[in-house]
């Protein structure tokens, strides 16, 4: 197959930890006689340096005829700490997420066990554990209408769903559930919110659609509780943003290090994959940062082209340098290997040269 | 001191739990020469079953007029199964909420070193964690104007705060962190909602006050995390309504059992002190339900009413049992004590016969 993927190195760390990603697309292409073809894009502070705009129209358009866009990290402080700053790196992925029309963040939560000792967690509650949350990216609250009255006494906050925007994800979240253990979990607060409650009115409508997976519903402090207590009871969770935000970040922790999470943002138009983590300013350029998010996201891109086996290989690989130690800094302070080597040695394992 | 204290042993395992409280309370009378009296009255599946009404105005009445409310718990599946019930038991506690307008929900988050084993978390994660928690009780979202459109395909809730609304709970908060390690962590999400940026703005202003109070600030996102990461960085939690029901819930966990935990509910009448644990009926009447929540509930009334001495007294005797071993099954499945005499055993620690 031909992919044609725009990158976008961002920020930060940004650069270095794609460009494992894209040793190990490399690999996979050769062993499987794909190609991949790149256009390297930019967005972030690194866009606001060279043109001025956080999210230059050249990106926009890149994005839109390609097949899948990888994604870096995103942010500076030089502009984090500048209240006067009138662009902002963040604005550019914002502005992106909205050209691509990306209504659902899609973020698996696996467990290693050779890292269980990392973890806040007993290990005991870490046995079993596979998730993988959707979160509702485009609506709710956070893109509601907002008030505040003239004397600067009242603020709103308007959270609004229909049924088009729950629908679209909550197929999403089926589909996959099918291709899983059959379970999905909506998390909501339907016991107070009209909002939640037409989500739960469409999933259940949904459902039967659906009758092969098995579908509960747990309100969102629940949930928050169930996430730490009893995780391995989660197959696919379904929520609208805000409680996405919260219960993805809470679910993150879980695996022990932030560095190794993927996440891909799927809708309408071209799908984006990213690590989870920041730009992480402080170790740029140092070839310490953590690639398996990054890595692990191209895997979750190689599941979109529908290359199932090839996105497997990729887990195995990083599963692989992990249980044999193979690690960066964040893992272990004291035996550790530097980035560029971590992307070197999943790309050997891939070319069977391990 | 003469207090005269509402009961209301509701529904459940509340009775036997609130008995205990009792118990402790008159202990502490008879060695403080204080007077507490009671006036029982009726809420909940009890007072449905007795008056058909789940709060009687002579309930509310006894409320207003005396100096604190004890209360058990709520709540009979014999109404939760049934859909057409037109009274439910929990209407009867937000009716109460109303009719004491108690804004502030206050849960003091206590780890027992004895009790570790029980906890999803490490021990490391666990030790030196005190934390209290102010939740906004209401206004926010859970309480704005909903709306859904007449083809029920849209569906909205409002959420709201006005500066009084967040002074006089962060009032509280700022006293309270005065008393304890003087840090004071607002939760909010002011890098996207209009009423985080209130609540920021209401805080900072308060700040100047409270001069020796530190202040920070943090996404609820990131909260949900740092409560698992490392919560020993909290001393009090202040927060609007929605993410302090969240992250409540998802901090109570720690500690290892629902069980002990108490909870404060105070606002411009009298307050209402509770443990978080429900009516748990498949345990009511078999004297084997945890009452630490409830007494503990009770030690926070001690402290409400500047007893802080006798408050303390009482903690002191939890603690005592926990560390000892005299626990209900709960926390230990095997060697357990029944609810009445974790009760005498408190209530004998108090009278020096211990
Ligand atoms: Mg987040
Ligand atoms: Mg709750």
């Amino acid at each position: 197959m031909k992919k044609n993927i725009t990158v976008i190195l961002g920020d930060g760390i940004g650069p270095e930890v794609t460009q494992q990603s894209i040793k190990v697309l490399n690999a996979i292409g050769e062993q499987y006689g794909h190609q991949f073809t790149y256009s390297y894009q930019l967005m972030g502070a690194d866009a606001i340096d060279k043109t001025g705009n956080p999210l230059p129209d050249e990106t926009v358009e890149s994005c839109l005829k390609t097949d899948a866009v990888l994604f870096g990290a995103i942010g500076h402080p030089k502009y984090d700490n500048d209240p006067t700053a009138k662009v902002r790196p963040e604005q550019g992925l914002l502005k992106l997420r909205k050209s691509l029309q990306l209504f659902a963040n899609i973020r698996p939560i696996t467990i290693y066990p050779s890292l269980h000792h990392l973890s806040p967690l007993k290990s005991k509650a870490l046995e079993d554990v596979d998730m993988v949350i959707y979160r509702e990216l485009t609506g709710g609250i956070y893109f509601g209408k907002k008030t505040l009255n003239k004397e600067g006494t009242q603020a709103s906050d308007d959270c609004v769903y229909t049924i088009e925007e729950i629908e679209r994800i909550a197929h999403l979240a089926f589909k996959n559930a099918q291709q899983r253990r059959k379970k999905l979990t909506l998390v909501d607060k339907a016991n107070v919110l009209e909002t939640s409650r037409l989500w739960r009115k469409v999933v259940q409508q949904l459902a039967s659609q659906y009758a092969d997976v098995a579908v509960d519903y747990m309100f969102v402090d629940n949930a928050s509780m169930q996430i730490i207590l009893n995780p391995k009871q989660f197959d696919v969770i379904l929520t609208e943003n805000m409680f996405g935000d919260i219960i993805s970040d809470e679910a993150s922790v879980l695996s022990g290090s932030l560095g190794l999470a993927p996440s891909a943002s799927v809708g309408k138009g071209t799908a984006l994959f990213e690590p989870i983590h920041g730009s992480y300013p402080q170790a740029a350029g140092k070839d310490i940062a953590n690639p398996i998010g990054s890595i692990l996201s191209a895997a979750m891109m190689l599941d979109h082209f529908e290359m199932y086996n090839e996105a497997q290989v990729v887990r195995n690989a990083v599963a692989w340098t992990l249980q044999s130690g193979f690690v960066t800094k964040d893992i272990d302070p004291i035996n550790n290997y530097s980035t560029s080597t971590i992307g070197d040695l999943i790309r050997d394992f891939i070319e069977n040269k391990l």
